[in-house]
């Protein structure tokens, strides 16, 4: 076996612990916390399935590569919680120091498009990656949904803070901008997301 | 909102429930079992990473579509183990009947794609159906490689049936086959996989 392909599995192998690392995130049965696998999984589902709703034109299949690589480099840096404010101060270094580590297993073609794909998907800064951010705040919000809030109010979490957070589905997904407006407002009114 | 939409966010509510299908595959750190999101998510991974490596040409972006949906259909019938002689005898119709309630909730084009998708995994009989199951098997492979051959050891697998289940990946992944080979042998040594 050559030395690439030996440092490929490795990879591989690296990459299964994205089944340890526990998001705040509910299973909408509420039996446990998702793990960044699963939300990838479901990630990529979500912009298969709701693709025909894009507020602008977006390459699917660049976004589902999106999804299955955006989180990898959590392995190492772990997740943040999007609404943990100290969290985010390092975030960056944090995820730069586990890219370095992670993708040095690979050969230079996947590094520099896993690196690309991920680096362009936090950047927020092209139709792609702007359904993309979309997409991944609208997943977590739907089990928030369906498991009457559980992350806003296990973390106090205030109205201007969701929608701030959300912001990137009214443009990326304008059809579900009522929807998700309406939910806000109704957790505010039953105490689960906190007036400003 | 419309009934479409409706319709689409309920089936991707349903889709959560792939993360409470267990598979027999073990974590490589053997903490726990994996679940069938997890699962796909690591087959689509594993499809990017390995895809230089295709016997034949292959379009990446159908395959890694089929992994995300391939095993949709186990929310209404269950993970049947690979080597469950018993459990393949209604495995089809079970199946079946879970196609026709899930994609029922979605809209027409997406419920004949994601069909389709998964009808043609299921058939092996097309280049991409031939690599995703290719990746399909050597997932839990590389499993079991990592676990001491766990699933083997608890089912009391034997050696014939490790190398039909693996056979898709000597043409799909020529390179990789030397390697699947050594292991099996070694774990046929070491008492892991029964002698046939």
């Amino acid at each position: 076996m050559t030395d690439k392909l030996k440092g490929q599995l490795k990879f591989l192998a690296e990459a299964d612990k994205m089944k340890n690392v526990s998001r705040q995130t509910l299973l909408m049965d509420k039996s446990r916390e998702e793990t960044d696998a699963e939300h990838s999984w479901h990630f990529a589902l979500m912009a298969m399935t709701l693709y025909e709703y894009a507020g602008f034109e977006v390459d699917l299949d660049r976004v589902i590569r999106m999804a299955i690589v955006h989180d990898l480099v959590e392995i190492y840096a772990g997740d943040t919680f999007a609404y943990d404010a100290k969290g985010y101060e390092d975030k960056e270094q944090r995820e730069r120091e586990a890219a370095d580590k992670l993708f040095a297993m690979l050969p230079g073609a996947l590094a520099k498009e896993y690196r690309a794909l991920w680096e362009e998907f936090d950047r927020m800064d092209t139709p792609d990656s702007r359904y993309a951010a979309a997409i991944d705040r609208l997943q977590p919000f739907l089990s928030n949904y369906a498991t009457d809030g559980h992350t806003w109010v296990k973390h106090g979490v205030y109205a201007d803070k969701v929608y701030a957070r959300m912001a990137p589905i009214e443009t990326a997904l304008p059809e579900l901008w009522p929807f998700v407006e309406r939910v806000i407002k109704e957790n505010i009114e039953k105490g689960r997301i906190k007036r400003p």
